[in-house]
């Protein structure tokens, strides 16, 4: 069995940790929440405010090309989730994106008023339906929610589209993209794929799967700052007389014609409702860059490997075996996270972070570890479950100020 | 008279100027398109990305309050519009506010299904109100145009909601809120209006003249960076048992839970959708602190006394005479801007560019000025009439360069 150190050594991607800004101690293991700062970033946001802001003004619309950053984002993010040209654009955040999304399908869906999901999906991709269906009535727009195991049982002939995220939040267990997007497809229902927790982090393959409809997010394993805008996939097949409900104007044909009348524009620029954020879309366009020689196929075996190393080290430490394992112990199940249960969980994700160590905490019992394998080492894990076996075995996390709750958490 | 120079020197509000980073070379009347780079705004943006984002990451959210940066940044713009607390709320951009607004208005108003509006008012106000009504069907909203002075034959009982802007994005004409506002009521009629044009120039008062909705811009005269969020007002009376239909993780009354069904949060909170972009919000948050000290009723007046001045030196000056005022004469209808019919107003926009005089062009002939009373001078203005007197006296805009059209204009 070779060292982490031999590991770290032989890495192929050991490289690109230099490509980030990291903190000073410890190890970070919450890329899958916010993504670490790629220097590619840190460079573009001081040209953007000293020299496109501060002294380009106006002008940086053209001269900078303001303009085209959502489409330059979408297509720097569609060959990390296999999609080919002209199928993804950057704009506003998933919920959003998702009632634009979900709209659209919904009315390529004439007579069938059901999306179907799963308790267990994240919750914003839930109350996105239930916003819909509270606008539009139960007789248009219905939520449904069966357990995992249930979901091809529940495709019956009213489910209009499966609403599916790829890998799960909490777990981090990964959903048979291939295998559900074709089960539901067999039942005439599309299918739209939350790629939160996916993109960046795994080879996903949408166009391959033949995928309808997919959103995802900038700000984790994209690491393109916090609150980052997010993304839509539409597969090119149903961009012909789609109309998303959010019309703006830079979503209009023509939008510097100040017409009128809402003309949608051709593809996905239809999507773009209202002024992009241009710093937090500027941020991101030049975080992508970090792509742009990464292998996904590399990135994959990598995460795999830091996770199989953490699970390996924890399963060494008997004091450890008070944490229950709810990610898949099988690998290729799991995305690049790995979920522990607890009673103390809360207290024992602080006392590893006064370790320098920051994983998080997800209600009401699970620490929960993202492993962000562009910018952590074998060594980061090795030492990561080192403190966490000091915390377990010193009684740490009972100390009263790792038991006071902060508001995010 | 007094000189420019003089009132320079007398302007209480000149030091402000001082708080901004200004281009090197010319004038910059475009602050109704994009405001300047406050000091305070770059500041913020490097410690915000060294040390937030760069060395913090995830702990941010709570130690730098990044969770309460859309109530802050509300709570900042609502002595700028007239509004006491807890009535403004800082997310998204204005058209995708508007939707949730526009729902709600028609939520309200039971059995009434016409937004009325004008022809003239900003296209992507409009844009919203057809996306809604394609979305719910004319039987539930349906858009209704009519001419600016015929506004209070068209209020008839089928009216929910009458959508105007406060100050016209072409003319600068300013729309009479009080006057508006208690026909609108007396109708039965909701109103909401775009302050897109007016907040941070000039006194609004949503609170005196009962106003029920409003929404705005950050990237204007508040000069909170391109694309800054925009914002929304909802008088308190309307607050209780709205239902937004954009709901999403953020808007929630526990988000952190990770409930699957959707409480809404308790007044503004609920139009929060998605994860804020974090770094275009933190910007803005520095940038509106510019207010702190500034009185509004000085602001306006420095603003007419800059346009007064400006319409002053192009009156003054014969060859001037081709362009044709379209902003009204009288100061106390006008908001910040000016504008002139010219066939040829692109490029003469473009030849003032040249001479680094930034103004817009709207189209089909409109040259655009715009007064941020916060950082120009009146010798800024009289210089700004000597370079367009040049540009029409020798015909510089007659050369083929500035005939060529730019993708945003």
């Amino acid at each position: 069995m070779p060292t982490a150190l031999q590991r770290d050594t032989d890495d192929p991607l050991a490289h690109k940790r230099n490509e980030f800004l990291l903190p000073p101690r410890g190890v970070y293991l919450d890329g899958n929440s916010l993504g670490c700062l790629p220097l590619s970033a840190r460079q573009r946001a001081r040209e953007l405010i000293e020299q496109q802001w501060g002294l380009d003004l106006i002008k940086s619309w053209n001269s900078h090309s303001w303009i085209d950053l959502p489409q330059r984002c979408g297509e720097k993010i569609a060959p990390l989730i296999g999609a080919a040209p002209n199928q993804v654009i950057c704009c506003d955040s998933i919920s959003v994106n998702l009632f634009k999304i979900l709209s659209v399908a919904l009315q390529i869906q004439t007579g069938r008023t059901t999306v179907l999901s799963t308790h267990t999906n994240f919750p914003t991709d839930l109350y996105t339906v239930q916003g819909l269906q509270n606008l539009l009535g139960e007789q248009r727009c219905r939520l449904q929610l069966v357990h995992d195991d249930c979901l091809e049982s529940a495709l019956q002939s009213d489910v209009a589209v499966l609403l599916l995220s790829h890998v799960d939040f909490r777990t981090g267990r990964v959903n048979d993209m291939r295998r559900l997007t074709d089960m539901a497809h067999q039942h005439g229902v599309l299918v739209v794929w939350d790629l939160a927790h996916s993109a960046g982090a795994m080879p996903v393959l949408l166009d391959e799967c033949q995928v309808d409809f997919a959103v995802g997010c900038g700000y984790k394993y994209l690491n393109g700052g916090p609150g980052a805008p997010a993304f839509i996939y539409v597969a090119k097949r149903h961009q012909a007389g789609m109309r998303q409900p959010l019309s703006g104007w830079m979503g209009h044909k023509a939008p510097f014609e100040f017409d009128t009348q809402y003309t949608p524009a051709d593809g996905m620029q239809q999507f773009l409702s209202g002024t992009p954020p241009v710093l937090s879309m500027s941020v991101l366009d030049a975080a992508l860059d970090v792509f742009t020689d990464v292998d996904a196929v590399q990135l994959r075996r990598k995460s795999l490997a830091l996770t199989d190393l953490f699970i390996e080290q924890v399963n060494a430490r008997p004091v450890l075996s008070e944490l229950q394992l709810i990610s898949p112990a099988e690998h290729t199940q799991r995305g690049s996270q790995l979920a522990w249960r607890h009673p103390e969980a809360w207290a024992i994700c602080q006392a590893l972070i006064a370790r320098h160590i920051i994983g998080d905490f997800r209600a009401p019992d699970i620490l929960r570890f993202g492993f962000s394998p562009l910018y952590l080492s074998y060594q980061d894990v090795v030492h990561s479950v080192d403190e966490l076996e000091q915390v377990m075995r010193n009684g740490d996390y009972k100390q009263p100020q790792f038991q006071v709750r902060a508001k995010v958490t």
